[in-house]
């Protein structure tokens, strides 16, 4: 961007500014920080809230309001997003003795991009209903990178007609914001994705370490993969034999990308839906056993390609 | 083609046929059968051999010579591929009492197109080395229409310095032929992929399974799949949610294609090598047993891609 | 028992009914039912609740009171049974609009023998205690027939000073009554027995089948196992091979027994149990999808012996 | 044992040992030693060999006879028990250019208690048939402890005319000698037994570790599991949880007992012998896996009950 279309646009902004009303955010961690940043460059006031008070430090300095509980967010705004890292925190922040429902205005828009269990959506819609109010599940897919950025993919579920009023704050934030149906169905295509994801990584892994075992390059028969039937984005885009493809996890010591943990954690929502619908999910339950079993041998923290080193290393005897 | 660059073509190959020696073609099924005509079109004189003696008719009325063994066809071709359906035919064709060792000539060229356990791909190669001829594995990737059309992909393993005179034939009935390594490589390659194959086909299932069940439209479903992470050929290429794509097997009842029970035999290769070489493959050995069950369960004949069917049907309370 | 002590033994029961005081019952159906007469051949005057009002008309001609809600069994009961098919039921029939919370009265004892998530039983545990009154879980093994013989087995979770109390009730219906801990350990004791029953019964279904296909005697090698390191429940007690022992579902076409569909229940209840407690069970976990498979393929009926049968028919080709 | 007897049953032995023709002993490992000094106890004189010259030393002390290769103990015995560590081993004492087979008398009796493939078991037979001689498998349960002691139990597999020979020398080494029918089904006894104690090993150890989790103490749990559907040997006799039961592998931080690398070794057998008959085992499968990833995570030389160490470590984060 060069500098003139820059000086433009900021005074799009500050003019922008002026009529925007305001927008409330509800966690600011490692996601929430930088996806409120985005709204606030895009010229919305933000009512800031998150249970630990530095977090909205940085914040007031951005000139943001902080509030001292969701309810309060509630009072002061009519769209409030909501960021949060599971679904006891998600039922409290709206449900809880100062949550948002205590105070939410009629016709507010409440969008949820936390990524918990579409059943817990479709309760809090309900509850967000009863008040006159209207609920978005809008969970997220891409990392921190991609929220600083502000190129986040927008999973969303809610009624149709809302859809562009949410798209007006997402796009903000996200340079993708697909309608998925119904409320529960944004939640529902990112743990589809994730637990489609993790089966391939995994599966990768297993080919690759195989191969590799039985004499081929690595790099070759990645080749071979990525130009047959097995081809997927573990092996084209993200492969996770150290020395295949650069700017990769894999490349550096499973540093960065995206947790175990978290893929865990992913893949325990797709079992908890899997089990409520009675669907057999065969691989995607091994394969959430395979990251749970990861976590416990000390792979928590290391990026989820990190499974070809839990299952690469040589036997002792 | 056009009917005039036809005729130019036909003449080339008689022209070529003249100076071509001859090569030896064991198994002429549903696959061998194609090949052994594409090396007929492009002027070998071929010498045929198949344990059912209706198998050759056709090619006799091709002009090809028929032979009584496979030790006949090694008295009369230095250059021979063999292509049967499992390890056991395939020693037996190498080393059984009428066996090409029985008579093959020095310097002679085996490729063998079989899917089989890269270990006995290696025991036949020491073998065939120690009767001072050269063993090639080249298994093959793509059907029986791949192999009408010519366009198979072939994935060798051998001495590097015997690969041109090996794709040399190999292309009359592929495009592609991709030099693996050493012996076995080959076989390793396609074992390999068809595992992730199995793998991400299954995972593909589960998740527009899963999806569907939790609201998501399917084409929509694998819309999002197919632009995020969970990518994969079997979501993209060759989905197996009836309706989601045209002109793939599960647009047509699951007819055709690659039988869940051609599956099932080479995941059990992936799973013997994985034993041998004592690699752990939790996914790829998940893979193996669920088409295991669909063959116990009627679905031996169907495509790969009816394990969505196999996991979808309702819960009868 | 010989008639004189049946004598003595009914007439101290007909003196004790005289000064026992009423004991609520909610959940009538085919475990409620039995249990609940029981309660009354031990001379408890039974308060009865069921939402299907012709399940409590039975009761009524035995002499029961029959009430209009849960709420109404609590004014007139303060030791109340539970028995609901799941944790939804039972949350709304302690917490619901009618629920037994809106007129508990202090003191009262509430014993749920309902089969759910030990996460839930805490939290009733919790409401319950804020109302002044007692919650323990006490979950039931043995099917329909011990519910009408009277020896089920309960395992107890709860506060230890009052297991007396639950005990003297819960002895009139079972003949084992187990403490296990505080509450939601009855629950927990429950699921990890059963998650261990559906593993090694699979694993004898596929013991057995390899062992048949391998050429052994069924019988043979059930005696093997039996007096070796594979013995288990599911091999010496309820073999799941028709042919091999008596009387069990196996010898009937795996009619009656515990249906694959209530195991398939119990399964998901650890798998959450697992999920929220980020406990590996990788076993656990397949044995889930397992069942469930057999439930979407027309076995949701049969015991959940069946497996073998799930497993071994023949390949078609 | 008190001397008198012992001296008595010495002099026993002598006599006997005056007319009892000799037994060739191929493989002195850490089973075959105490196998072979059992014969020698019961006077037998032994012909013995080991591919290391070093295992026999000790037997020439006892007076055995040591030979250069299985061919020379072909020769001057006709009747001989095998105990090697794979397959491949197997085949080539058999049949590799030293093998029994080039100097083995007919009428003689082959006893094979290595733990091999079934099928190579019949192949083995069908070639010992070829010269006139007779093969049995027949591996034995019960480790090196069982050995020394005599009380091996062995499952026998072969012409059943031929039991009773064996048995004779048999039970110089076991307590227990069942005879199980044709050739390969003493292996395919064993490995069914050992497939089903894998799985129910790994199922205790998930279920044990889940009660923990959910608050039950493991001593109360291992108790109910006993007492019900979920009991099985690895519960109520071989316990894996430290602190359960005493002397036994997990009260010795998994020392001793029967290593991960074997039990993997006999999982890959079984399903080595399950792809062969095509027969679905889901968890003998996974159970596979799951020792093969502990044997690549540093689990190899401890007993197989340590899975209940590799899955319970506590997540990180």
């Amino acid at each position: 961007m060069n500098i003139l279309i820059f000086i433009v646009l900021k005074s799009v902004c500050s003019r922008a500014m002026a009529s925007k009303t305001p927008v409330g955010f509800i966690g600011l961690g490692n996601m929430g920080n930088p996806m409120a940043k985005n709204l606030v460059k895009h010229g919305y006031p933000v009512i800031a809230y998150d249970v630990f008070p530095e977090a909205c430090k940085e914040f007031q300095d951005l000139g943001a309001q902080v509030t001292d509980s969701p309810a309060d967010v509630a009072e002061r705004a009519d769209r409030i997003i909501t960021m949060l890292p599971s679904s006891p925190n998600t039922i409290d922040v709206y449900t809880g003795a100062n949550g948002i429902l205590k105070k939410v205005k009629k016709g507010s828009l409440l969008i949820d991009s936390s990524t918990i269990d579409p059943a817990v959506s479709k309760e809090l819609a309900k509850a967000v209903e009863k008040m006159g109010a209207v609920f978005m599940d809008a969970p997220v897919s891409g990392g921190i990178g991609a929220a600083r950025a502000g190129n986040l993919t927008f999973m969303v579920g809610g009624v149709e007609q809302e859809f562009d009023a949410a798209k007006e704050l997402l796009t903000c934030m996200g340079s993708n914001v697909i309608y998925c149906g119904e409320v529960g169905t944004g939640q529902a295509a990112k743990i589809c994705n994730n637990m489609l994801l993790a089966i391939s990584m995994i599966g990768t892994a297993e080919a690759m370490n195989l191969g590799i075992r039985l004499g081929l390059d690595p790099k070759l028969l990645a080749k071979i993969l990525n130009m047959s039937s097995g081809r997927c984005w573990s092996s084209d885009t993200y492969n996770p034999v150290p020395g295949v493809m650069e700017g990769v996890p894999s490349a550096n010591n499973y540093q960065g990308g995206f947790g175990a943990t978290l893929m865990a954690k992913d893949l325990g929502l797709a079992q908890i839906s899997a089990t409520n619908t009675k669907t057999p999910v065969p691989l995607g339950s091994q394969a959430h056993q395979i990251y749970r079993m990861m976590c416990a041998k000390g792979y928590a923290l290391k990026d989820f390609s990190a499974v070809f080193q839990f299952l690469r290393e040589e036997e002792t005897l």
